[in-house]
């Protein structure tokens, strides 16, 4: 009997843009040798302020995408596609396994303030499912949670004006909005892929007892343990490929995605594809 | 011999979302007997970051859309549609008459300060394809212009954020970054229908000498002329009808429109599409 090796098939991560780029830097910083696959879905992102039907037609368009590319694994990188069609997706691609990024960033949360009051910064959309309070309470009964919409902070990552006077009045009153009556966060946590962006502005103003979190380190992790446990880890040690495709305008693709990456991209390095 | 009296038809107007109905209801001041029809394109906004074959192909679906509803007129209320789109619009419509929002935009500034300095801040899309510049030159050879994208400002309009600290330092920013160097603007185009939102504190960190114009009030008298010239006003006197379709989000489009329109609308005013 022989079984078929998967392992060299790239894992897949799809996003509504470039902000899964961090998701795609934290793997690939804990699985070196794996093979990526990247989407961006940059034809019809934000998908934060659609509706959920909407957001759930495109992300099953994305993941038909990917399929075509014969992948191994799915990472739903974008934060509110994770919270409106996650399970959607996991029937799409049974076997193949689907990890969203917002078990891992509230697993990130609950580990590092147990018991405590978490403030979410997240899109409309993320906001409105309430996907972030749910997946906190299964893991941590006793947790409070609130979740605060801050559609500018997507503006401010995308324009790379992440720190400076301008960024930091916009996070102190989305944070002033979010403690407005009772509520005193012990973490905050990064509910939207361009947030990490903001990392050290909001730190900042958040103060040292806050515990800042995002999903990127703990989804790598999980992406690490569910290939572990399946054998399906690559066998090689060398550096993996890594293959960007993009909805639209490949030109800002490698733009802004750079400044997620922390690396230069150019036009050349991003694929067009269709939906 | 009869001649097909189209009269009662409505206008048609388009946007990629809520903030062409500045220009709507430019138009129904001006003309409040017409009967209007409005298609905010929701589910794939925003345009102003798009490649131009993706705007396109958008605006092409959205006004296949309003010829469904038998139009009279096309009013390209978004300027990154008109900047791309305008001439294949008006060959798919013929002989319907179609007019888009940057023209009459470049007249107003053009009437305000002849032979003048204009700042045109507009989305990525419109700068790339420098419409304002061209229209200008057209109709003003002394003119000088430049043209400074501002992505920010879309995301303060939507958020609602129109005045305080944080507008007036974003817009502080951006006037900087396009009067560094030698340019100091006589006129500020607000080449997006976001931006009429921010008038107030543009006008005032500009200050006194310098007008700023948008193309909402020009692009209704233009469609009071094109129509009076075809003898195709409504005869009647009544107040005109209002329809507002949108492909995603009507409670969000209902929320945001408000603020654009200057009137409360709920979520049974919108009706949704597909495209």
């Amino acid at each position: 009997m022989t079984t078929y090796d998967n392992t060299s098939l790239p894992i897949g991560i799809f996003d509504s843009g470039v902000g899964g780029l961090t998701v795609l830097q934290a793997i690939r910083d804990e699985l070196p040798s794996e093979n990526l696959i990247y989407l961006g879905d940059t034809a019809r992102l934000p998908y934060g302020t659609k509706s959920p039907a909407s957001i759930a037609r495109y992300a099953a368009q994305a993941t038909a995408k990917l399929l075509e590319h014969d992948i191994k694994m799915l990472v739903i990188a974008c934060n509110t596609a994770s919270a409106v069609a996650l399970e959607s997706l996991q029937e799409q691609m049974h076997p193949v396994p689907v990890i969203g990024v917002v078990v891992p960033g509230a697993l990130a949360a609950v580990a590092a303030r147990p018991g405590g009051a978490h403030l979410v910064l997240a899109t409309e959309a993320t906001v409105r499912l309430g996907a972030y309070g749910k997946a906190i309470s299964r893991h941590d009964p006793k947790a409070r949670v609130k979740e605060q919409a801050c559609e500018l902070l997507v503006a401010l990552a995308e324009e790379g004006w992440t720190n400076g006077d301008i960024a930091d009045s916009i996070v102190r009153r989305y944070l002033a909005d979010a403690e407005h009556g009772e509520f005193k966060a012990d973490s905050i946590i990064l509910g939207c892929t361009h947030f990490p962006l903001l990392r050290d502005v909001i730190s900042e103003i958040a103060g040292d007892d806050v515990a800042v979190v995002d999903s990127a380190g703990t989804t790598a992790s999980v992406v690490r343990e569910t290939l572990t446990a399946s054998g399906g880890l690559v066998a090689c040690n060398g550096r993996g490929k890594l293959k960007l495709l993009a909805t639209d305008g490949a030109m800002r693709f490698a733009r802004v995605g750079g400044q997620f990456l922390g690396e230069a991209l150019t036009v050349e390095d991003v694929q067009l594809v269709d939906l």
